[in-house]
């Protein structure tokens, strides 16, 4: 934020890409399946590099997700990135939350709308377009459930770049009109995301389309290392330690797997110590394929047809559900899944309680906790740490039929009196 | 933002209210106008408090407004703050959109759409309510525009302190329903913003309202000190220095004379170089009484009933506006005002060149600062400063029927080819 903040340019620990199915290496390419056996490919470190960063360089960086660039792949050079500069989002204290969920070893609210586009999207497409230019794309481009577009087309904005951003034909208005305002190509496509993706990833490959960064598709690798920088940035404001247990929303599942290797990495580096957590995954009754899997002990993702408000979480094929199964499963966590009328409880709740106006998907999150709680599967006595991944502005739908005024007076005292204000 | 950060309490530099118009001297009460002439009151410092303070000091306090609790009159007890912890909100550098005005000084924009409830009300409500607890009151209350009534509610809610927020019955939906989730008291008050703030100043003196701080009116003078906020961030982000020119957002004129003040202060204390800047005002032609009053030399500000797009500026009878039509006249500075069409204008410009998405209130503040450049009032050569006030996603209606999608397609390719987004 401050432009006197430190901006030496250290090394990129990336090494470059392996399959997390079978293990093949490759460089740090544009590519997100293996060659060998079409798993999806994952950044690699170099584990000596990761280890030599200290948590005072972190701290003497910028208060955005850069402080966290000795352990990202790309973005080292100030010069190198494309950024709105995401990140150090607040983390709320909830206590009145907790005392109403009877939960008593400590709640935090990680509040994710405080971001430029609000929502955690930034902090992906940082990373994806930075990796773009780096690897000489001309273009960017993305197929969303509403966020990654308003970020995408925020990015191309300040950067001066073209983008081509793909949304359901029937997302929420605000988050259409948002990704509109930036005057770059918005196309509606009269399906679902899961239809939208599909699509995508057939238009990456015509000659139209070469010179593009599809940011959740060929370069995301990349992208999804930009979720990262939520584990550390909880770890860090919470005086470099990891809170026992944390719940996240999940579409993709992307973001989960991220939060729980921002972790591995930091104990494995010795920046925290290594105190053991629980990752919980949130889907919302209309779109719950990984808590399915989950409740029947399957590796496997069934994809499923979407409904419901959370649009955001709306993907029925989620390609990194089988890796979000392994996080949970391995720390002991659980996946809650919570209708509608939970969800827009989950928003009312978490707004009177924190002051923090959440989107469908932090909804989804905190009725989870609720959830979760009175399943005892996740324990009230240990510190919990709730991700609100997006704005509440973005979803205004939902809520309007709920609130509203509580009086509606003329100008004058006499009315004011009429309506039981005073007496 | 980090629990780590510097927590030392420093006395309060305030020494206690002063009357803007006779001088008349009072301690730090609750009272904003003066028993002797009715002229507003505003607060008074030890100057050889202010003097003390540094840079470094500055510089090791949290990442948020209250780093400059030494130049604030409350919160300097972290315990006693009643706040969201708003502030430290990018400053933009907008070198396309300068390119397009032909501004060549060096354009920024200070994007306060940041801060926890998208608006830069977030500042002054945090200082009034942490005045309010301080002096006793047990309730918070407030007569908005709109963002205000969405800071009120928000920070009673974090805080479980009750709130009372009077509103026009016509806001914005987003507004609105931002200012009923936080499950707080919201009053719909059939009339202009003018009414409703006569209409809480008679409540205010009701005995069912003795113990309720109206942040704008009973605790207005600490209240206004939190706009001095935005005024530090600027020259600190700037690496501790004014810039040459700055355009501010006029509704009661608060928020400029503030910034003026901030960077008086400053250059007093020696914590920047005293270098000239100049104050440029930004209203609509729906609400243009300060303009008016500039135009013509007046020195008092005669009313208007308002109109027009930008509501959170819709103030016919401001406050301030005598100090706001002084700082302006005393640094050479001059007051544009634009109609609808240019607002929406202002806010395709600024989203198309910056990625910062503003509400009406900024697309006034853009389209002025064109207006001014084109009229030869403002000095583009000189480094300028634009404020955003607050969130794009606040006002969406103005926008829908001038953005939407550029393109509509069925999930194929072949469509995709009749759209003429492939060959
Ligand atoms: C607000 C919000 N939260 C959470 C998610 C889930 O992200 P992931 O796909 O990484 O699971 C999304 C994805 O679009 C989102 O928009
Ligand atoms: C977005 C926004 N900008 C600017 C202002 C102007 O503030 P002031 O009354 O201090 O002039 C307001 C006031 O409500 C506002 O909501
Ligand atoms: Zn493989
Ligand atoms: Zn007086």
């Amino acid at each position: 934020m401050t432009l006197t903040a430190n901006t030496t340019v250290v090394p990129s620990p990336a090494k470059g890409l392996v399959c997390r199915n079978c293990g093949a290496t490759f460089g740090l390419i544009a590519e997100h399946a293996c060659a060998e056996c079409f798993g999806p490919l994952e950044v690699d470190y170099d584990y000596d590099l990761l280890k030599a960063v200290t948590r005072e360089q972190i701290e003497a960086g910028p208060q955005n997700i850069w402080r966290y660039a000795p352990l990202l792949p790309v973005g080292q050079d100030p010069a190198s990135r494309v950024s709105l500069n995401p990140g150090m989002t607040p983390l709320v204290r909830a206590d009145r939350l907790a005392e109403e969920l009877g939960l008593t070893g400590g709640l935090w609210v990680k509040d994710d709308s405080a971001n430029p586009t609000h929502s955690f999207k930034d902090r992906v497409v940082s990373l994806a377009a930075t990796a773009a230019k780096g690897l000489g794309y001309q273009k960017i481009a993305c197929a969303s459930t509403g966020n990654l577009a308003n970020s995408v087309a925020a990015h191309a904005a300040r950067a001066g770049l073209p983008s081509f951003v793909f949304i359901p034909s029937d997302l929420e208005p605000g988050k259409v009109v948002q990704s509109a305002v930036y005057g770059q190509t918005l196309v509606a496509v009269d399906g679902s995301y899961d239809d939208v993706n599909r699509l995508t990833s057939e238009i990456a490959e015509t000659d139209e389309f070469e010179d593009t960064a599809f940011v959740n598709q060929n370069v995301r690798p990349y992208y999804a290392e930009g979720s990262k920088t939520m584990g550390y940035e909880i770890a860090e404001q919470l005086g470099w330690r990891i809170p026992a247990q944390v719940v996240i929303p999940m579409a993709s599942g992307s973001l989960l797997t991220k939060v729980d290797k921002a972790w591995r990495e930091l104990t494995a580096a010795g920046i925290v110590a290594d105190t053991p957590w629980t990752v919980f995954g949130a889907q919302s009754a209309g779109c719950d394929p990984i808590a399915t899997a989950f409740d029947n002990g399957w590796d496997v993702v069934k994809p499923v047809k979407p409904f419901g408000i959370a649009k955001s979480l709306n993907i029925g094929n989620p390609a990194d559900g089988p890796y979000a199964l392994d996080a949970i499963r391995r720390t002991g966590g659980a996946v809650g899944r919570v209708g509608d009328d939970e969800i827009v409880q989950g928003i009312l709740d978490l707004a009177r309680t924190t002051g923090v106006f959440a989107e469908t998907a932090g909804g989804v999150t905190v009725a989870v906790l609720r959830q979760l709680i009175a399943d005892g599967r996740l324990d009230p006595t240990q510190e919990t740490v709730v991700l609100n991944t997006g704005e509440g502005l973005k979803t205004l739908d939902p809520l309007e039929p709920v609130v509203g005024f509580t009086h509606r007076v003329e100008p004058s005292l006499k009315s004011v009196r009429a309506a039981g204000l005073i007496g």
